[in-house]
Protein backbone atom coordinates (compact mmCIF):
# COMPACT_ATOMS: atom_id res chain seq x y z
CA UNK A 1 0.00 0.00 0.00
CA UNK A 2 1.53 2.97 -1.01
CA UNK A 3 0.22 6.53 -0.25
CA UNK A 4 -0.03 8.97 -2.87
CA UNK A 5 -1.62 12.33 -0.97
CA UNK A 6 -2.79 12.84 2.46
CA UNK A 7 -5.36 16.75 2.85
CA UNK A 8 -7.63 17.70 5.78
CA UNK A 9 -10.88 19.47 5.66
CA UNK A 10 -13.62 19.61 8.11
CA UNK A 11 -11.69 17.08 10.44
CA UNK A 12 -12.12 14.64 7.53
CA UNK A 13 -8.68 13.48 6.71
CA UNK A 14 -8.53 12.20 2.89
CA UNK A 15 -5.51 9.44 2.27
CA UNK A 16 -5.38 8.42 -1.78
CA UNK A 17 -3.40 5.94 -1.87
CA UNK A 18 -2.41 2.54 -4.37
CA UNK A 19 -2.70 -0.92 -3.85
CA UNK A 20 -0.50 -3.24 -6.30
CA UNK A 21 -2.38 -1.35 -9.27
CA UNK A 22 -5.80 -0.45 -7.52
CA UNK A 23 -6.32 3.48 -6.89
CA UNK A 24 -8.42 4.05 -3.54
CA UNK A 25 -9.20 6.78 -1.14
CA UNK A 26 -9.04 6.35 2.32
CA UNK A 27 -11.24 8.91 4.75
CA UNK A 28 -10.65 8.61 8.48
CA UNK A 29 -11.52 11.20 11.63
CA UNK A 30 -8.49 13.62 11.78
CA UNK A 31 -8.85 14.19 15.86
CA UNK A 32 -8.17 10.11 15.78
CA UNK A 33 -10.52 7.82 18.33
CA UNK A 34 -8.64 5.31 19.75
CA UNK A 35 -8.55 2.63 16.77
CA UNK A 36 -10.11 0.08 16.07
CA UNK A 37 -12.30 2.07 14.05
CA UNK A 38 -15.52 0.97 12.39
CA UNK A 39 -14.75 0.76 8.66
CA UNK A 40 -16.95 1.20 5.88
CA UNK A 41 -16.27 -0.02 2.11
CA UNK A 42 -17.84 2.07 -0.37
CA UNK A 43 -18.63 0.74 -3.86
CA UNK A 44 -19.08 3.81 -6.48
CA UNK A 45 -21.36 3.27 -9.06
CA UNK A 46 -21.37 2.91 -12.75
CA UNK A 47 -19.48 5.29 -14.56
CA UNK A 48 -18.25 6.58 -11.48
CA UNK A 49 -15.40 6.87 -9.17
CA UNK A 50 -13.54 6.94 -5.77
CA UNK A 51 -14.24 10.44 -5.41
CA UNK A 52 -17.66 10.68 -6.91
CA UNK A 53 -19.46 13.08 -4.94
CA UNK A 54 -22.56 11.18 -3.72
CA UNK A 55 -19.40 8.67 -2.47
CA UNK A 56 -17.13 11.75 -0.74
CA UNK A 57 -20.26 13.07 1.04
CA UNK A 58 -21.11 9.63 2.39
CA UNK A 59 -17.62 9.35 3.46
CA UNK A 60 -17.26 12.33 5.27
CA UNK A 61 -20.56 11.73 6.97
CA UNK A 62 -19.44 8.93 8.40
CA UNK A 63 -16.53 10.33 9.52
CA UNK A 64 -17.73 13.26 10.98
CA UNK A 65 -21.36 11.91 12.42
CA UNK A 66 -19.79 8.35 13.54
CA UNK A 67 -16.41 8.34 13.99
CA UNK A 68 -15.81 5.87 11.41
CA UNK A 69 -13.68 5.09 8.76
CA UNK A 70 -14.31 4.79 5.02
CA UNK A 71 -12.47 3.56 1.97
CA UNK A 72 -13.41 3.37 -1.74
CA UNK A 73 -11.75 2.28 -4.79
CA UNK A 74 -11.62 2.29 -8.46
CA UNK A 75 -13.34 -0.67 -10.32
CA UNK A 76 -11.46 -1.50 -13.22
CA UNK A 77 -12.34 0.57 -15.89
CA UNK A 78 -12.86 3.29 -13.82
CA UNK A 79 -11.82 6.51 -12.65
CA UNK A 80 -8.09 6.25 -12.68
CA UNK A 81 -7.36 3.23 -13.78
CA UNK A 82 -7.00 2.46 -17.58
CA UNK A 83 -9.47 0.69 -19.86
CA UNK A 84 -10.50 -2.78 -19.83
CA UNK A 85 -11.00 -3.88 -23.49
CA UNK A 86 -13.05 -7.36 -22.98
CA UNK A 87 -15.19 -4.70 -21.01
CA UNK A 88 -15.83 -2.22 -23.61
CA UNK A 89 -16.16 -5.08 -26.38
CA UNK A 90 -18.85 -6.78 -24.26
CA UNK A 91 -20.97 -3.73 -23.50
CA UNK A 92 -20.85 -2.42 -27.22
CA UNK A 93 -22.05 -5.81 -28.00
CA UNK A 94 -24.83 -5.72 -25.05
CA UNK A 95 -25.97 -2.00 -26.22
CA UNK A 96 -26.77 -3.38 -29.67
CA UNK A 97 -28.59 -6.64 -27.97
CA UNK A 98 -30.95 -4.63 -26.43
CA UNK A 99 -31.15 -2.28 -29.16
CA UNK A 100 -32.15 -5.27 -30.81
CA UNK A 101 -34.78 -6.08 -28.37
CA UNK A 102 -33.11 -8.17 -26.06
CA UNK A 103 -33.76 -8.34 -22.12
CA UNK A 104 -31.09 -5.91 -20.55
CA UNK A 105 -31.51 -7.66 -17.12
CA UNK A 106 -29.55 -11.18 -18.09
CA UNK A 107 -26.58 -9.17 -19.86
CA UNK A 108 -26.44 -6.60 -16.80
CA UNK A 109 -25.88 -9.72 -14.86
CA UNK A 110 -23.11 -11.69 -16.87
CA UNK A 111 -21.25 -8.35 -16.78
CA UNK A 112 -21.28 -7.51 -13.30
CA UNK A 113 -20.63 -11.15 -12.59
CA UNK A 114 -17.22 -10.21 -14.76
CA UNK A 115 -16.79 -7.33 -13.27
CA UNK A 116 -17.02 -9.24 -9.60
CA UNK A 117 -14.26 -11.79 -10.53
CA UNK A 118 -11.90 -8.99 -10.12
CA UNK A 119 -12.94 -6.82 -7.73
CA UNK A 120 -13.97 -9.27 -4.99
CA UNK A 121 -10.38 -10.51 -4.53
CA UNK A 122 -9.47 -6.38 -5.39
CA UNK A 123 -11.77 -5.24 -2.30
CA UNK A 124 -10.41 -8.12 -0.02
CA UNK A 125 -7.12 -7.16 0.13
CA UNK A 126 -8.17 -3.56 0.34
CA UNK A 127 -9.71 -4.78 3.45
CA UNK A 128 -6.37 -6.59 4.88
CA UNK A 129 -4.39 -3.53 4.11
CA UNK A 130 -6.52 -0.86 5.44
CA UNK A 131 -7.13 -3.33 8.29
CA UNK A 132 -3.60 -3.23 9.06
CA UNK A 133 -2.89 0.69 9.08
CA UNK A 134 -2.18 2.16 12.36
CA UNK A 135 -5.14 4.84 12.67
CA UNK A 136 -7.63 2.24 11.25
CA UNK A 137 -7.04 -1.25 13.19
CA UNK A 138 -9.03 -4.46 12.72
CA UNK A 139 -12.11 -2.87 13.66
CA UNK A 140 -15.86 -3.83 12.24
CA UNK A 141 -16.30 -3.37 8.87
CA UNK A 142 -19.18 -2.23 6.87
CA UNK A 143 -20.42 -2.18 3.01
CA UNK A 144 -22.46 0.16 1.16
CA UNK A 145 -23.13 0.18 -2.78
CA UNK A 146 -26.12 1.06 -5.27
CA UNK A 147 -26.55 0.43 -8.35
CA UNK A 148 -23.09 -0.99 -9.93
CA UNK A 149 -22.12 -1.05 -6.13
CA UNK A 150 -25.07 -3.22 -5.33
CA UNK A 151 -24.23 -5.63 -8.47
CA UNK A 152 -20.46 -6.09 -7.38
CA UNK A 153 -21.48 -5.40 -3.13
CA UNK A 154 -23.50 -8.76 -3.45
CA UNK A 155 -20.97 -11.08 -4.54
CA UNK A 156 -18.04 -9.14 -2.27
CA UNK A 157 -20.79 -9.23 0.75
CA UNK A 158 -21.27 -12.77 0.34
CA UNK A 159 -17.76 -13.65 -0.13
CA UNK A 160 -16.15 -11.56 2.83
CA UNK A 161 -17.61 -13.24 6.49
CA UNK A 162 -15.98 -9.71 7.87
CA UNK A 163 -18.75 -7.75 6.81
CA UNK A 164 -21.35 -7.31 9.56
CA UNK A 165 -24.13 -4.81 8.18
CA UNK A 166 -24.77 -3.80 4.34
CA UNK A 167 -26.60 -1.06 2.46
CA UNK A 168 -27.56 -2.25 -1.02
CA UNK A 169 -29.93 -1.52 -3.35
CA UNK A 170 -31.21 -0.33 -7.23
CA UNK A 171 -30.24 -3.66 -8.69
CA UNK A 172 -32.02 -6.63 -9.36
CA UNK A 173 -32.25 -10.13 -8.28
CA UNK A 174 -31.05 -11.56 -11.84
CA UNK A 175 -28.18 -9.82 -11.73
CA UNK A 176 -27.27 -10.63 -8.02
CA UNK A 177 -27.54 -14.90 -7.53
CA UNK A 178 -25.54 -14.96 -4.20
CA UNK A 179 -27.93 -12.73 -2.10
CA UNK A 180 -29.48 -15.84 -0.85
CA UNK A 181 -25.63 -16.32 0.93
CA UNK A 182 -25.46 -13.07 2.38
CA UNK A 183 -27.24 -12.84 6.13
CA UNK A 184 -25.77 -10.25 7.68
CA UNK A 185 -28.57 -7.05 8.63
CA UNK A 186 -29.00 -5.31 5.44
CA UNK A 187 -30.95 -1.92 4.57
CA UNK A 188 -32.23 -2.35 0.47
CA UNK A 189 -32.63 0.78 -1.21
CA UNK A 190 -35.46 0.73 -4.13
CA UNK A 191 -36.60 3.45 -6.14
CA UNK A 192 -40.25 2.75 -7.07
CA UNK A 193 -39.95 4.52 -10.65
CA UNK A 194 -36.42 3.03 -11.33
CA UNK A 195 -35.98 3.13 -15.08
CA UNK A 196 -32.79 0.60 -15.17
CA UNK A 197 -33.98 -2.06 -12.64
CA UNK A 198 -37.54 -3.53 -13.24
CA UNK A 199 -39.83 -3.24 -10.04
CA UNK A 200 -40.36 -6.98 -9.71
CA UNK A 201 -35.91 -7.44 -9.95
CA UNK A 202 -35.38 -4.94 -6.87
CA UNK A 203 -38.14 -6.79 -4.64
CA UNK A 204 -37.24 -10.08 -5.86
CA UNK A 205 -33.49 -9.34 -4.87
CA UNK A 206 -34.33 -7.98 -1.16
CA UNK A 207 -36.81 -11.05 -0.96
CA UNK A 208 -33.71 -13.43 -1.67
CA UNK A 209 -31.20 -12.18 0.93
CA UNK A 210 -30.94 -14.50 3.74
CA UNK A 211 -30.77 -11.89 6.21
CA UNK A 212 -33.12 -11.89 9.31
CA UNK A 213 -32.89 -8.38 9.46
CA UNK A 214 -33.41 -6.87 6.30
CA UNK A 215 -35.11 -3.77 5.51
CA UNK A 216 -36.63 -2.45 2.40
CA UNK A 217 -37.07 1.23 1.91
CA UNK A 218 -38.51 2.31 -1.25
CA UNK A 219 -39.08 5.74 -2.59
CA UNK A 220 -40.85 7.52 -5.72
CA UNK A 221 -38.76 8.15 -8.14
CA UNK A 222 -36.24 7.00 -11.03
CA UNK A 223 -32.91 5.11 -10.71
CA UNK A 224 -30.83 8.66 -9.94
CA UNK A 225 -33.43 9.56 -7.26
CA UNK A 226 -33.06 8.27 -4.07
CA UNK A 227 -34.29 11.29 -1.57
CA UNK A 228 -30.99 12.58 0.71
CA UNK A 229 -33.57 11.66 3.70
CA UNK A 230 -32.33 7.79 3.13
CA UNK A 231 -28.69 9.19 3.56
CA UNK A 232 -29.65 10.15 7.66
CA UNK A 233 -30.73 6.35 7.76
CA UNK A 234 -27.57 4.91 6.14
CA UNK A 235 -25.82 6.48 8.81
CA UNK A 236 -28.12 5.44 11.52
CA UNK A 237 -27.90 2.11 10.27
CA UNK A 238 -24.32 2.29 10.45
CA UNK A 239 -23.77 3.68 13.83
CA UNK A 240 -26.08 0.99 15.26
CA UNK A 241 -24.43 -2.27 13.54
CA UNK A 242 -20.80 -1.47 13.15
CA UNK A 243 -20.90 -0.22 17.28
CA UNK A 244 -17.37 -1.46 18.83
CA UNK B 1 -66.75 16.74 24.76
CA UNK B 2 -67.19 15.56 28.71
CA UNK B 3 -63.82 14.43 30.43
CA UNK B 4 -63.38 11.29 33.03
CA UNK B 5 -60.38 11.40 34.30
CA UNK B 6 -56.88 12.79 34.25
CA UNK B 7 -53.69 11.02 35.61
CA UNK B 8 -50.25 11.24 34.72
CA UNK B 9 -47.28 9.55 34.66
CA UNK B 10 -43.64 10.22 33.42
CA UNK B 11 -44.57 13.52 32.09
CA UNK B 12 -47.32 12.36 30.67
CA UNK B 13 -51.08 13.68 30.90
CA UNK B 14 -53.49 11.25 30.02
CA UNK B 15 -57.45 12.55 30.37
CA UNK B 16 -59.95 10.10 29.47
CA UNK B 17 -63.40 11.37 27.68
CA UNK B 18 -66.54 11.12 25.37
CA UNK B 19 -67.84 13.03 22.62
CA UNK B 20 -70.85 12.31 22.09
CA UNK B 21 -71.08 8.65 22.61
CA UNK B 22 -67.42 8.15 21.65
CA UNK B 23 -64.86 7.29 23.94
CA UNK B 24 -61.35 8.42 23.92
CA UNK B 25 -58.01 8.80 25.34
CA UNK B 26 -55.93 11.99 25.16
CA UNK B 27 -52.38 12.51 25.85
CA UNK B 28 -50.62 15.95 26.47
CA UNK B 29 -47.26 16.98 28.18
CA UNK B 30 -47.98 17.41 31.66
CA UNK B 31 -45.61 20.57 31.32
CA UNK B 32 -47.38 21.52 28.64
CA UNK B 33 -45.53 24.31 25.99
CA UNK B 34 -46.98 26.61 24.34
CA UNK B 35 -50.41 25.23 22.36
CA UNK B 36 -50.98 25.04 19.60
CA UNK B 37 -49.54 21.82 19.73
CA UNK B 38 -49.15 19.35 16.95
CA UNK B 39 -51.36 16.92 17.24
CA UNK B 40 -51.53 12.69 16.16
CA UNK B 41 -54.66 11.08 15.42
CA UNK B 42 -53.87 7.44 16.41
CA UNK B 43 -55.98 4.52 15.17
CA UNK B 44 -56.07 1.31 17.00
CA UNK B 45 -55.85 -2.31 15.26
CA UNK B 46 -58.65 -4.73 14.87
CA UNK B 47 -60.49 -6.20 18.13
CA UNK B 48 -58.12 -3.46 19.83
CA UNK B 49 -58.95 -0.35 21.61
CA UNK B 50 -57.94 3.27 22.86
CA UNK B 51 -55.46 1.98 25.30
CA UNK B 52 -54.21 -1.35 23.43
CA UNK B 53 -50.18 -1.13 24.63
CA UNK B 54 -48.92 -0.28 20.90
CA UNK B 55 -51.21 2.98 21.15
CA UNK B 56 -49.89 3.71 24.57
CA UNK B 57 -46.21 3.54 24.09
CA UNK B 58 -46.44 5.50 20.35
CA UNK B 59 -48.79 7.91 22.35
CA UNK B 60 -46.48 8.32 25.34
CA UNK B 61 -43.53 8.78 23.08
CA UNK B 62 -44.64 11.18 20.84
CA UNK B 63 -45.47 13.16 23.96
CA UNK B 64 -42.48 13.12 25.79
CA UNK B 65 -40.06 12.60 22.86
CA UNK B 66 -41.84 15.27 20.61
CA UNK B 67 -43.74 17.32 22.74
CA UNK B 68 -46.82 16.51 20.52
CA UNK B 69 -50.55 15.66 21.17
CA UNK B 70 -51.91 12.56 20.90
CA UNK B 71 -55.96 11.28 20.96
CA UNK B 72 -57.30 8.15 20.23
CA UNK B 73 -60.84 6.72 20.13
CA UNK B 74 -62.65 3.64 20.55
CA UNK B 75 -63.81 2.21 16.96
CA UNK B 76 -67.50 1.09 16.63
CA UNK B 77 -67.72 -2.43 18.78
CA UNK B 78 -64.36 -2.03 19.76
CA UNK B 79 -62.79 -1.46 23.60
CA UNK B 80 -65.58 0.86 25.74
CA UNK B 81 -67.78 0.47 22.73
CA UNK B 82 -71.21 -1.59 22.58
CA UNK B 83 -71.44 -4.67 20.23
CA UNK B 84 -72.62 -3.60 16.76
CA UNK B 85 -75.10 -5.87 15.40
CA UNK B 86 -74.84 -5.67 11.69
CA UNK B 87 -70.68 -5.82 12.06
CA UNK B 88 -71.35 -8.94 14.15
CA UNK B 89 -73.27 -10.64 11.38
CA UNK B 90 -71.44 -9.44 8.95
CA UNK B 91 -67.87 -10.89 10.58
CA UNK B 92 -69.58 -14.18 10.48
CA UNK B 93 -71.28 -13.96 7.37
CA UNK B 94 -67.38 -13.31 6.33
CA UNK B 95 -65.97 -16.16 8.29
CA UNK B 96 -67.74 -18.58 6.28
CA UNK B 97 -67.18 -17.14 3.06
CA UNK B 98 -63.60 -17.53 3.54
CA UNK B 99 -64.04 -21.35 4.89
CA UNK B 100 -65.88 -22.01 2.04
CA UNK B 101 -62.62 -21.09 0.05
CA UNK B 102 -63.64 -16.62 -0.91
CA UNK B 103 -60.83 -14.57 -1.37
CA UNK B 104 -61.31 -12.78 1.33
CA UNK B 105 -59.30 -9.40 0.11
CA UNK B 106 -62.95 -8.35 -1.17
CA UNK B 107 -64.91 -9.17 1.81
CA UNK B 108 -62.32 -7.25 4.36
CA UNK B 109 -62.78 -4.39 1.88
CA UNK B 110 -66.46 -4.10 2.63
CA UNK B 111 -65.75 -4.08 6.00
CA UNK B 112 -63.65 -2.07 6.35
CA UNK B 113 -66.04 0.50 3.79
CA UNK B 114 -69.02 0.12 6.06
CA UNK B 115 -67.02 0.94 10.15
CA UNK B 116 -65.21 4.39 8.00
CA UNK B 117 -68.78 5.34 7.05
CA UNK B 118 -68.75 5.88 10.76
CA UNK B 119 -65.29 6.22 11.82
CA UNK B 120 -64.61 9.21 9.16
CA UNK B 121 -67.11 11.97 11.19
CA UNK B 122 -66.44 10.38 14.15
CA UNK B 123 -62.54 11.61 14.32
CA UNK B 124 -63.47 14.62 12.35
CA UNK B 125 -65.34 15.03 15.05
CA UNK B 126 -62.80 14.56 17.85
CA UNK B 127 -60.35 16.99 15.80
CA UNK B 128 -63.17 19.47 16.19
CA UNK B 129 -63.29 19.60 19.35
CA UNK B 130 -59.52 18.33 20.85
CA UNK B 131 -58.53 21.40 18.43
CA UNK B 132 -60.45 23.43 20.49
CA UNK B 133 -58.99 22.45 24.01
CA UNK B 134 -56.48 25.40 24.97
CA UNK B 135 -53.91 22.82 26.21
CA UNK B 136 -53.80 21.37 22.83
CA UNK B 137 -54.93 24.18 20.30
CA UNK B 138 -55.15 23.53 16.24
CA UNK B 139 -51.95 23.13 15.54
CA UNK B 140 -50.29 20.25 12.67
CA UNK B 141 -52.39 17.14 12.88
CA UNK B 142 -50.97 13.59 11.86
CA UNK B 143 -52.43 10.80 11.86
CA UNK B 144 -50.66 6.97 12.72
CA UNK B 145 -52.91 4.00 11.81
CA UNK B 146 -51.92 0.08 10.35
CA UNK B 147 -53.72 -3.15 9.70
CA UNK B 148 -57.43 -1.58 10.74
CA UNK B 149 -56.38 1.46 11.74
CA UNK B 150 -54.96 1.70 7.94
CA UNK B 151 -58.25 0.22 6.48
CA UNK B 152 -60.35 3.47 8.30
CA UNK B 153 -57.13 5.76 8.23
CA UNK B 154 -56.37 5.87 4.36
CA UNK B 155 -60.41 7.09 3.83
CA UNK B 156 -60.01 9.62 6.68
CA UNK B 157 -56.81 10.91 5.76
CA UNK B 158 -58.44 11.15 2.25
CA UNK B 159 -61.08 13.26 3.35
CA UNK B 160 -59.21 15.74 6.02
CA UNK B 161 -57.32 18.45 4.65
CA UNK B 162 -56.35 19.07 8.20
CA UNK B 163 -53.94 16.05 8.40
CA UNK B 164 -50.59 16.48 6.90
CA UNK B 165 -48.62 13.30 7.14
CA UNK B 166 -49.60 9.65 7.87
CA UNK B 167 -48.27 6.62 8.91
CA UNK B 168 -49.79 3.89 7.19
CA UNK B 169 -49.36 -0.13 6.60
CA UNK B 170 -50.35 -3.74 7.09
CA UNK B 171 -53.12 -2.99 4.39
CA UNK B 172 -54.00 -3.61 0.88
CA UNK B 173 -55.42 -1.78 -2.02
CA UNK B 174 -58.27 -3.42 -2.20
CA UNK B 175 -59.24 -2.66 0.75
CA UNK B 176 -58.68 1.24 0.62
CA UNK B 177 -59.89 2.75 -2.59
CA UNK B 178 -59.52 6.31 -1.34
CA UNK B 179 -55.67 6.09 -1.48
CA UNK B 180 -55.41 7.48 -4.70
CA UNK B 181 -56.91 10.71 -2.64
CA UNK B 182 -54.31 10.77 -0.75
CA UNK B 183 -51.64 13.67 -1.28
CA UNK B 184 -49.72 14.32 2.08
CA UNK B 185 -46.10 12.63 2.71
CA UNK B 186 -46.93 8.99 4.06
CA UNK B 187 -44.30 6.74 6.04
CA UNK B 188 -46.18 3.42 4.65
CA UNK B 189 -44.95 0.13 6.41
CA UNK B 190 -45.13 -3.73 5.03
CA UNK B 191 -44.64 -6.85 6.81
CA UNK B 192 -42.72 -9.23 3.69
CA UNK B 193 -44.56 -12.50 5.24
CA UNK B 194 -47.64 -11.02 6.09
CA UNK B 195 -50.12 -13.92 6.66
CA UNK B 196 -53.16 -11.47 6.85
CA UNK B 197 -52.59 -9.30 3.40
CA UNK B 198 -51.40 -10.58 0.03
CA UNK B 199 -48.01 -8.87 0.05
CA UNK B 200 -48.79 -7.53 -3.84
CA UNK B 201 -51.53 -5.65 -2.05
CA UNK B 202 -49.84 -4.16 0.47
CA UNK B 203 -47.22 -3.30 -2.85
CA UNK B 204 -50.09 -1.76 -4.73
CA UNK B 205 -51.53 0.04 -1.99
CA UNK B 206 -48.60 1.72 -1.72
CA UNK B 207 -48.13 2.53 -5.46
CA UNK B 208 -52.00 3.88 -5.26
CA UNK B 209 -51.00 6.64 -2.75
CA UNK B 210 -50.89 9.78 -4.51
CA UNK B 211 -48.60 11.37 -2.29
CA UNK B 212 -45.02 12.76 -3.76
CA UNK B 213 -43.50 12.07 -0.60
CA UNK B 214 -43.91 8.40 0.49
CA UNK B 215 -41.94 6.06 1.60
CA UNK B 216 -42.40 1.72 1.87
CA UNK B 217 -40.59 0.25 4.32
CA UNK B 218 -40.95 -3.04 4.79
CA UNK B 219 -39.32 -5.90 7.19
CA UNK B 220 -39.54 -9.96 6.98
CA UNK B 221 -41.95 -11.31 9.32
CA UNK B 222 -45.72 -11.85 9.74
CA UNK B 223 -48.59 -8.97 10.18
CA UNK B 224 -47.78 -8.71 14.08
CA UNK B 225 -43.91 -8.53 13.59
CA UNK B 226 -43.08 -4.73 12.84
CA UNK B 227 -39.59 -4.31 14.16
CA UNK B 228 -39.27 -1.96 17.08
CA UNK B 229 -36.91 0.26 15.25
CA UNK B 230 -39.79 1.15 12.77
CA UNK B 231 -41.24 3.57 15.94
CA UNK B 232 -38.22 5.47 16.06
CA UNK B 233 -38.60 6.27 12.58
CA UNK B 234 -42.33 7.41 13.44
CA UNK B 235 -41.38 9.34 15.98
CA UNK B 236 -38.58 11.06 13.38
CA UNK B 237 -41.21 11.16 10.66
CA UNK B 238 -43.95 13.17 12.80
CA UNK B 239 -41.10 15.53 14.47
CA UNK B 240 -39.50 16.39 10.80
CA UNK B 241 -43.47 16.70 9.07
CA UNK B 242 -45.39 18.25 11.94
CA UNK B 243 -42.75 21.09 13.48
CA UNK B 244 -44.49 24.34 13.79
Amino acid sequence: MRFLSATSSDGVREQLFTLDDIPGALWTPEAAPAAPLPLVVLGHGGGRHKKDPEVLALAHRLVRECGHAAVCVDVPAHGDRPKVEEYDRLAAENQARVAAGEEPAPLIAAFHALVARRTVPEWRAVLDAVRRLDHVGAGPVGYWGVSLGCGLGVPFVAAEPRVRAAVLGLGGALASPEAARITVPVRFLLQWHDERVPRDQGLALYDALASQQKTLHANPGGHAEVPPSEQDGTLRFFARHLAR
